[in-house]
């Protein structure tokens, strides 16, 4: 067998981790010499495919390729563009033929969220669809943790264990503050549809914070959720929201819509914080602070959770080892084994059940009055937060990578998206 | 000599390191039990001194102590009161008399910043002006870094680590999505009018990041703004922007301004990011993503200084050893010897020189375009934000201790504020 080059590209929101999982695929690539002979990287995902923008990842050392585990963002450059089907834009598939077989490229190893596992499954089929014999492999990504199948997803656990801290820190902060000045703290946090990481706030109710979280699974109703304020006020003195960016009222409308769409079409949301803060000011009196951590939350390497670190490693790793024992269209997983202790193994799923799922919150990990967690969501979420990881530290800051990103030489034409 | 009690209160915004003080002052007068015997604690601040309502701190474990010199927020709770002058409110100076009196106190430590240094001063003067012999020794405290004498300000140091490092994070972050998505973030940080904190976030600059920093010292000028945006859009295709809440307008109004002012009468504020996000937008396009920290950054004990900490302690220390060698009317301060090696000692400046001053950025530390930092200031920030000092973590949070807080029995009637 003749060793063929592997493609591999960030797509989407990128996290604290999917550097990790990129250290997995070219650390694990480069001790398979006998089938991948190069990796290459695509510039900005799946646009570096189809410019001919590649980046030679052999030219990076060993040390460097290491450093991206601790480093966050996407090292090469990420995308936010969807493949149309096969019907609506040929083109672009048989350009990706032509740059495949120009670079003699036979691994698609694509690391991104549910519209880049639709991606990459359109990729997957193009022996059966073109011809071209490819094989594609979908390394998981989300801070959303919103793939299905997967008990979770690489990026969540960081930003949890981001959000937890965070939303404890500032709340022990509220509390001081509350006898003359500040009562009412309100974070906004990210997840678009699916309240995952709202929950991880949530935690902070088992240290005795008094908690409220507005989740995008339950519509918001102001009258039942300023009562809930008052309650938590008349016990505790101070209050903590956590409030998703995908908190919506009853018609649909996002608390914090701004009116901007972003290229996949999502409404781009920001502000949920100051409206509900406000809501309660103008109710209830109370002074508020609020925070937006908006990319502090998925770029916050320096406090990634060691589960998710490892985990991110091992479906990259896990990708390599798929394609090299001949798999194509599937996604490594992680299944969990057991909660308490935490035991995990990796699996992997066919890419036709993943594009285009999108996993919420179960109801039963939220509480009934629609503002915590339970029980069930509590152990879920525990294990995912475990374990600290720290990156190097060099004067002070974090001591990141960023690859030097050699362009492999062109051999085609220019190519207009 | 008869040993006194000694009342200690956290005053003003909180800090990731002010209990550090707390931990300092603590130690050290256990250490002195010839000269001082309890250590009450005023719950709320200077609140609890004037309610009688203080916390008995003998009852708290040595382990529970030592715990905080990593827990953030003020332990027992902070306050934002201002004592008027003699004059103006006699009333509340005879009735801290009466409660020191009544709880053999002789010693009294003020955690606070600017207007808490103020109120210390006042307590200081009781021998002189109402024949109370006390020792008023003011241990400095504030994120904003504007009080004056002492080479910075315990809590500054953390905060400014905090910031330096989420901006390098979002900025690795917006710089992986700039060829298809957002490519401005927009960070707000705190300081009301010194840029000390906006001009950490200027650090990564260092690290090649396009950054533009917008400080309080600075009239914002929108045309001249929204060109050096653009003139970092052109050579690397991304821009961060580190706001000031303090940002504002040649007419003084600021960016951020709400409309709400606080206790001490100062404009509440909040949501500088949006604006300059927007404003951009607008003017150029670029599709942007924006944070507002608030109080994440002074609360951010996971990624507290080492030299913050340690100084916080010393402080802390420094105040009791002051009081028991007799001084009164103090602050012990942050003397630099060396930045490169950074060596610091503890110093102690008086009272009068500190109350009612407030220290600005000097114009030499901006870069003459006023939107970046010069040497003398990389100089003297660095050293502030070396080293780490991790809290232990128990289930993936930071272990973080919440004291008893056992009252002490009251004596004396009710006071109303």
């Amino acid at each position: 067998m003749t060793a063929k080059n592997a493609f591999y590209a960030q797509s989407g929101g990128v996290t604290a981790v999917i550097n990790a999982s990129a250290c997995g695929v070219i650390e694990t690539a480069r001790r398979h010499p006998d089938q991948i002979a190069q990796v290459y990287a695509g510039r900005n995902g799946i646009i570096g495919a189809l410019t001919e923008d590649l980046i030679d990842t052999s030219q990076e050392s060993d040390a460097a390729i290491a450093a991206l585990r601790h480093t966050p963002s996407g090292a090469f450059g990420s995308c936010r563009y969807k493949l149309k089907g096969l019907e609506a834009n040929r083109r672009e598939y048989e350009r990706l033929i032509e740059v495949f077989k120009a670079h003699n490229i036979g691994y698609f190893f694509y690391n991104g969220g549910g519209d880049s596992a639709d991606t990459c499954y359109k990729v997957s089929q193009l022996s059966e669809t073109l011809g071209y014999p490819v094989q594609a492999i979908h390394v998981p990504k989300t801070v959303d943790n919103d793939l299905p199948i997967t008990d979770n997803c690489p990026g969540f656990g960081s930003v949890a264990k981001y959000i937890a801290t965070s939303t404890l820190e500032a709340s022990f902060d509220v509390r001081s503050m509350a006898k003359t000045s500040t009562k009412i703290f309100v974070i906004e946090v990210m997840g678009r549809h699916a309240g995952w990481i709202a929950a991880a706030g949530a935690l902070v109710g088992d240290q005795g914070i008094p908690v409220l979280t507005l989740f995008p699974e339950i519509e918001f109703d102001q009258a039942a959720f300023l009562a809930a304020v008052e309650a938590k006020m008349a016990q505790h003195g101070y209050c903590t929201i956590v409030v998703s960016e995908g908190c919506h009222w009853p018609d649909g409308r996002f608390l914090a819509e701004q009116g901007t769409r972003d290229a996949f079409g999502h409404a781009q949301l920001g502000g949920a914080a100051p409206v509900v803060a406000n809501m309660i000011k103008q109710a209830l009196g109370h002074k508020f602070h609020w925070a937006v951590a908006d990319y502090l939350q998925r770029a916050a390497r320096h406090l990634a959770s060691k589960s998710d670190v490892d985990q991110a490693y091992a479906l990259g790793q896990a990708a390599v080892e798929l394609a090299v024992a001949g798999h194509n269209s599937v996604m490594p997983t992680v299944v969990r084994k057991s909660s308490t202790p935490y035991m995990w193994e990796v699996g992997h799923a066919p890419l036709s059940q993943v594009a285009n799922v999108e996993k919420f919150m179960p109801r039963s990990f939220i509480s009934e009055d629609g503002y915590g967690i339970t029980d069930a969501c509590r152990e879920y979420l525990y294990p995912l937060i475990q374990g600290e990881d720290y990156p190097p530290f060099e004067n002070g800051m974090p001591k990141y990578v960023t690859l030097t990103n050699a362009p492999v030489v062109r051999k085609l034409a220019d190519f207009k998206l």
